[in-house]
């Protein structure tokens, strides 16, 4: 496809511009019998959208959903979710139709295409951000059906900006009661698809898991994470749901189950999760839209210089936070279903 | 798929344990035409084997071809490409059968199959790896043909491990002579499928673009790259080949064509590259088989110790120098091909 | 996926149910820079529709177009496409509730799922076809672009159904000014994927290409259509467009260009077109919804009796033939996409 | 991918020309601890083979298992599968290098690609299906673990083809003991996906399910299969396996079981499998291989006759129902490992 669909058993296809009518997306491969309503979507959009003061849209974006459910239950059927696009001021961006904004996608769309929406970025806003945000608190859902939690911590780096500019920030995404087993070896491996995942939000430029860079300057002996028996009796109260899990995982060792002294691996261990809570770190930049004036070109080929006006966060990271755990569910609910055939005695069970 | 094949366009799928008969990999997509022979896949795999004391694993890996390709042409169909086990010393794990190597994939291949290959880590063998390097010399080829070329510098840290331990590294990738446009946006983003390709090469726990991680710390003023008018003269020697593609792109400016002064963004602007160098980062831990006794848990829930015996690299980052380049020039191939349709007038002239 | 998506280049998802608030398609891969407005898709959706009195829905089809078109011409950006339900009448679908009605898929949706959406079929619905049809009609664009077009015949067998009762049918599709070259050999042969969209029509039950089944009783000197060649002077004004590209293809032959002189095959040979007009047929059961009293079983494992109110075409092929133009426009638009990287030198063409 | 793979869940790759040194698939999605070894293989290659005096090519096809299990269990890794090429005389093909075989693909390929192997047909050769076949034997292997059956009955027509000629033959494929609910709705549905499997299969121009063709002449009321309720008391002996499903199916029905009066639909309804016996039929064209003069065109754009000597099948039928069982067991097996995650009951019940 041309990128707009995500995931391979639960898939989500994005679509919209930022200043057209609404945008959406298209979840298929949500099962059958899910409690599912606008009420479990409508708080993670409204988280993105902030009430910290970095976000000057004003607009909530209320989500509807179109398809898939009945009587509050999914359908097995496609899950069609539609976000208005209410506050656009397109005349905003009047002085930046022919401009190419640093640190922008305009020049590249421009290349590719021969084409490109210039009204807020188009299909290159932050705001398809509130697409996949809505498709991913379904997959937020169903991971919370199956005890797993995901929950993040940003970093607002260089917190006070000058006037006019924009600063950078990072993310940690941590994923606890996971099972272990969940990952497909070799390409799709856990963390090359949660690093797609978190590579493809905007403004994201560097992502680790676990110790990430800091494992290149580490030795054998510190890094790896020796494997340890601990009694399910010590098990912290909130995993408590993971005990029937662990014990079937490692039912040879008793009232016991194997994990590890330490996490430098992040919860993953070739490509395949471990049991252990897992950890991964998303860095992004600042926003590219600052007030300050900036060199440029225009489409024409002439250098210009260039103020853009506007409403814009002073650092992405906030609203990356909740697009990172989005694209986190993402992934797990996706991998979650595809490990769900790795075992003969598994289909053999499903089909008896 | 359950991760076996890499690609959309150009796929690769491998195959093969580290001590069966043979690995290997078949590639899908490749056009016809192509000028391919196994000499120019084997100084690839040449290189992975090292010539700097890292390998003690004596076997050199020959590849065939074994279809695809007729009287030094490929034909567009399949190539399938064989490497031979020659080397195996199966015995050295014996000891190792039913204990869990820290670091390795041990716990987690017998959680997701209730089986492993014990015999050199099987299919989570670094030894995988040469099957993806054969694939993505292919794909280098291909760039090559087209003037793009991979280069990439390792750094050991840590340079000197004690005895019986290991130690981590990294590695900067660049890619010269990118055309501008190839990438897709949303999720297919060209930084995005880099990281999954990257990330999927077993001990790589960060990935970088551009500025990577420190852009968290910069502001939008420092960060971003604002565009200049460079005059096709003052290409570098070793561009020629692009001004063409240069003066296309960027027809409007005359015999100036637009670039970026600075170079942040790593030649990724909104997942589509810009026409400027590609720089990517990987971070490989330390290679986790370490002779120094480790604590650990065997498969049937006992705590015990191990002493790894047997040929491993000091340091992984010298041979997942090579992966890296390969999997670099997979993704590249792959979404070059996809780009071949992103605009009407492209299709129209194809089939006029 | 869960098969709410076809194609890989030029792929198109729907979503919706019969009687909820919307159905759609987004479509994804469409080159930008095509013409392209809701009056391009509107006509068919209204030969859908019908006006030959087979259809006693009267709501009328309104597509919109809610992305990746400016000003006329589209982005390269996901294509969403919205058709309201506006004629809905559940209350019909009352009495079947918890009842099976032979020939639907009431009970398969109930094994599978656990759960449907009974009223009028939801997703099941033949209504899911407007959204494809939708969809095929952006593809038909994209055709005409190329010089290709597209035609069918509808047979209604069984002129005059009894009272209460249904026919079946079958529809001839034509495709003309295809070029040579297109198809994937081995599993997405053009033939293979073709007669997977056809089939995916609800009332589908047979496939042919070409002679069809006719071919089994035929012998290899009757069935072989012999190459001859025939002078581009001789060809049909309609495939004046055809000349430069059969030239082309057949560039050896100096103003004559090679073809077939019979066309048992229906323009495939290996898979892959040959320049022959392509022929394949459709066989439609009848409409299994009929007035008449029919046995069968309820949700709770009774025997009962049904009879089928509401308003349903006596035919399905007359529908069923915009639908299998739509699903013929979508598979060849989506292998002409593929077809553009099967030469090193059409690549190295497109960068250089 | 550029059609060399087949399925999703459960993929095979094949690769191989006729005349190179080997062919060969690599299957991805195995899961792992099913007993396998080659001797689970061997028996339908040597099917294809065939002993009754069709083929003329002496060499048996032994296939080798180069990776994906140990000690004879599937360890869930890619299952690399070898036959070598022990017979080709490619002498016998010299003389139609540059001459365009009817009803062949070497007008096609050349068109498509600009080169082709002129051995024996190269990748366009029926020999390609070994590769699926004994990829296929691993599809039916686990199949049988589930009480699934597969068989063919074949359908020579016009038994006797004059001296120098061939004739075309239709395969009838009927799979017993399938679990009700599988399939994908909408475009994966369980008719589409067997049709572009059949398909895809060379000389096939014609796949029907259930009654096919008939329908389009028969009414609502005849061809519409009645539900009923059985006694699970009634099941036929080899369906016992099967009580537990079907009870579990249509559990509110106490000790019947719900099934169909008549199977018009061949088992599927609404694309997916209804629990009663799948049945599909396959028309296959006379082999285009015959020594009789024919006319035809050369490379070089020159009217010719050609006379076709070497060793060919005078139907194709017989291999070709070995090939369609196998292509029958690679899409179920697909579309049952993909039906796993259809309900959330189902994933909660796997990771409680």
């Amino acid at each position: 496809m041309a990128g707009n669909t995500f995931g391979k058993n639960f898939t989500v296809t994005t679509w919209g511009e930022s200043h057209g009518p609404a945008i959406g997306a298209v979840i298929d491969g949500c099962p059958a019998g899910l409690s599912l309503s606008e009420e479990d979507i409508q708080p993670m959009l409204d988280r993105r959208h902030g009430t910290d003061g970095t976000n000057s849209r004003q607009e909530k974006d209320n989500v509807k959903i179109l398809s898939g459910v009945l009587e509050g239950k999914t359908l097995g059927t496609p899950i069609s979710l539609l976000i208005g696009n209410t506050d656009a001021h397109s005349s905003d961006y009047d002085d930046l139709k022919e401009v190419y904004r640093p640190g922008h996608a305009d020049y590249t769309y421009d290349v590719k295409y021969g084409i490109r929406d210039w009204r807020g970025g188009g299909r290159s806003s932050g705001r398809e951000t509130a697409s996949r945000i809505a498709a991913g608190a379904v997959a937020i859902k169903i991971l919370n059906e199956l005890g797993i939690t995901i929950s993040s911590q940003t970093t607002r780096n260089n917190e006070l900006p000058a006037s006019g500019d924009s600063v950078g920030g990072s993310v940690e995404i941590s994923v606890k009661g996971m099972p272990a087993g969940i990952g497909e070896p070799v390409f799709e491996k856990l963390d090359a698809e949660l690093s797609k995942g978190i590579m493809s939000i905007g403004a994201v430029k560097a992502v680790e898991i676990g110790c990430g860079a800091k494992v290149a300057s580490m030795t054998g002996s510190t890094c790896n994470d020796g494997f340890i028996l601990a009694s399910t009796e010590s098990l912290p109260e909130e995993d408590s749901l993971r005990k029937e899990e662990i014990l079937t995982n490692a039912g040879k060792a008793g009232s016991h189950y194997i994990t590890k002294k330490t996490n430098h691996a992040g919860g993953i261990l070739g490509g395949i999760s471990d049991g252990d809570e897992i950890i991964l770190r998303a860095f992004f930049k600042p926003t590219p839209s600052i007030s300050s004036k900036q060199q440029t070109v225009d489409a024409f080929g002439h250098e210009t210089e260039i103020e853009i006006s506007g409403r814009h966060d002073s650092c992405i990271a906030q609203k990356g936070a909740v697009a990172a755990e989005a694209m986190t569910a993402l992934t797990i609910v996706d991998l979650l279903f595809e490990n769900m055939h790795s075992k003969m005695s598994a289909v053999s069970d499903f089909y008896k």
